[in-house]
């Protein structure tokens, strides 16, 4: 596989994927364009607009990006895709879109064929083998949960370390993470903003700087460091 | 119907349930025993020591409190209750589990024929329409989000103001809350820890001291002070 799995599209400070420009340019090398999924967002923006800042996000890249609610069928609008680009927005609309769609499926298999292929936020959640993690309102009801499935663990993406002065009953997202392991023994990796999972010739790397926090069911988190390889976690 | 939905069953500094005893005394007044609903609670403590902490939680009332998981069936624990108390925890976990136990319909029909009701957070989001606006983590997938429809709107408990000097990129709790109503048009009411929704006499009011968010779609949030009546809400 060939993916960039990222936290988020953007971190505080920077504009719409300026973060990682030379993580972005290795993986979509040779690339002519890249069938963007704008599926995840749930207002504000249209399709034709979140394409738009995908495409200026890219710009430096000199890729084409189409959206593929601009392809007559979504379904070959995968199969044929160079590289696909999930954008952020709500993990529940997306999950029901690819469901509604039928392309979940399909999505997977060309991933797992080798299609570079990057995630962002509700993008990114969706790479692992559900969307239990998210920490998306659901504002919709998809059929399932089970997602793309590209390894055996989930992600958390937008991971916040819980804040000790704060005074909020509400659970921390550690405690919402061991919650979900009481029913699922389902490794979770806590990608902070600014991190990304680089998954290149079988293995998967933690990178962009930052530790991340691994949450293996019965057993205390630990942090891991940048390069960490997460091929082993199942 | 009588009916306390509280944000939150803890506010800071204060012990479970600790923090309006009178509201309790009064919604309680005249009942032997409680049936409490343990369901959301999705590890830490099992359906025992959380019935055992409602107990004593409300020890001062000199109330019996029953687990429904100690009755024989909760179809008929529910249709015999005096009063009924859903526990706070995970709403998915919540919600999941009132449908396998087909007591979802039961308990609406019960608590709108005016047995008297306490829930807090989880046990007071599925007092609304659906639990499409729920804050908790979605580790177990029901068949459904619809939930006990008291009334024609949403809750949003624990709900928690944006923070200007957050440099973090996910949604604030008011945007999740705008996304949801690009979808549904279905009022919400954002109750702050600390409040609750008193329902007496055909009419729904807001206690505890603090002014409670309300999003209505497509129209800017209204802030509302205690005791406003979200009788005309929907």
């Amino acid at each position: 596989m060939n993916c960039i799995i990222a936290s988020t599209s953007t971190v505080h400070g920077s504009d719409y994927l300026g973060y990682f420009p030379d993580a972005l340019t290795e993986l979509f090398k040779g690339v002519n364009e890249i069938i963007f999924i704008p599926y995840a967002r749930p207002g504000g923006l249209t399709h034709d607009e979140y394409t738009q800042k995908a495409q200026d996000g890219l710009r430096f890249l000199n890729i084409n990006v189409v959206g593929i609610h601009q392809k007559e069928d979504p379904k070959t609008a995968i199969k044929n895709a160079e590289a696909i680009f999930t954008g952020g927005g709500n993990t529940f609309l997306l999950v029901s879109q690819l469901y509604q769609k039928d392309v979940m499926q399909i999505l997977s298999e060309k991933v797992k064929s080798g299609c570079a292929y990057l995630g962002t936020s509700a993008g990114s959640n969706i790479c692992g083998k559900t969307m239990n993690t998210t920490n998306d309102m659901p504002i919709v009801h998809p059929p399932s949960f089970k997602t793309l499935g590209l390894f055996p663990f989930n992600i958390n993406p937008h991971y916040l370390d819980p804040d000790p002065s704060s005074t909020h009953k509400g659970e921390t997202r550690e405690t919402r993470i061991k919650e979900f392991q009481n029913l699922q023994k389902t490794p979770v990796v806590g990608l902070r903003e600014g991190s990304w999972l680089r998954i290149k010739n079988n293995d998967i790397l933690l990178k962009g700087g930052l530790k991340a926090r691994v949450f293996i069911p019965q057993r205390d988190p630990i942090e891991v460091e940048p390069n960490y390889s997460f091929k082993d976690l199942s």
